[in-house]
């Protein structure tokens, strides 16, 4: 798979709340399908058609030597989605930092109306 | 729609690498339609068509009031879809922290064989 198809792949199954459950849920650590469909009002093989997709697109793995054949969280294509999403992040950042600044120099101008800021005062050494 | 239904169109119009391209152009500024079919090997209708599963995500939006309805790309949804996969990153780092620890335990176990580590050594004062 390229990249991109890795991030289609990826979203695409992202794109679903019961896998993202599902996820959550492997996130706390391995399970079997059985303990996967129990907090949900679904069949197993529903179960296993959802878990089929998280599959494909390596968000999640079966752990192949055990007899309950658990399926387990793999991290990397998360990483990768979050990755792209980060780019975007920062793109923004730099757009409300803009306006920290703009709001800075408003605050410069009038002192007698100081802006709350989150940020704690820069120290003068 | 519900944070759910939210995250749900936010994953699957970004399950695609058209739209993470228009994604991409219009994180550059704002854009017409025309504009944005154009480094594509596509029509304006398919264009308008992605345009319109971007939209219905909130992901842009179309400035109303301009001749040529640029659209321009919304922060909140990508925020809301990063914010669900940082949970799953910080669970990850928290993992690698754990494992980064047991290689220093290992380390003072044996001190003829230092393991290599990104971080600076600490200071004593």
């Amino acid at each position: 798979m390229t990249a991109a198809e890795r991030l289609d792949a990826t979203f695409a199954a992202l794109a679903d709340s019961t896998r993202r459950a599902i996820l959550a849920r492997l996130a706390q650590g391995g399970a079997s399908v059985a303990e996967l469909a129990e907090p949900f009002a679904m069949s197993q093989p529903a179960i296993s058609k959802h878990l089929k997709v998280l599959e494909h697109a390596g968000l999640i793995s079966t752990v192949q030597d055990a007899q309950r054949r658990p399926r387990k969280i793999e991290g990397a294509r998360l990483g990768e989605a979050t990755a792209w999403l980060e780019e975007y992040r920062q793109f923004w950042e730099s757009r409300y930092s803009a306006l920290d600044e703009l709001l800075s120099e408003l605050q410069a101008k009038s002192p007698t109306k100081p802006a709350k800021s989150k940020r704690p005062p820069r120290r003068t050494r």
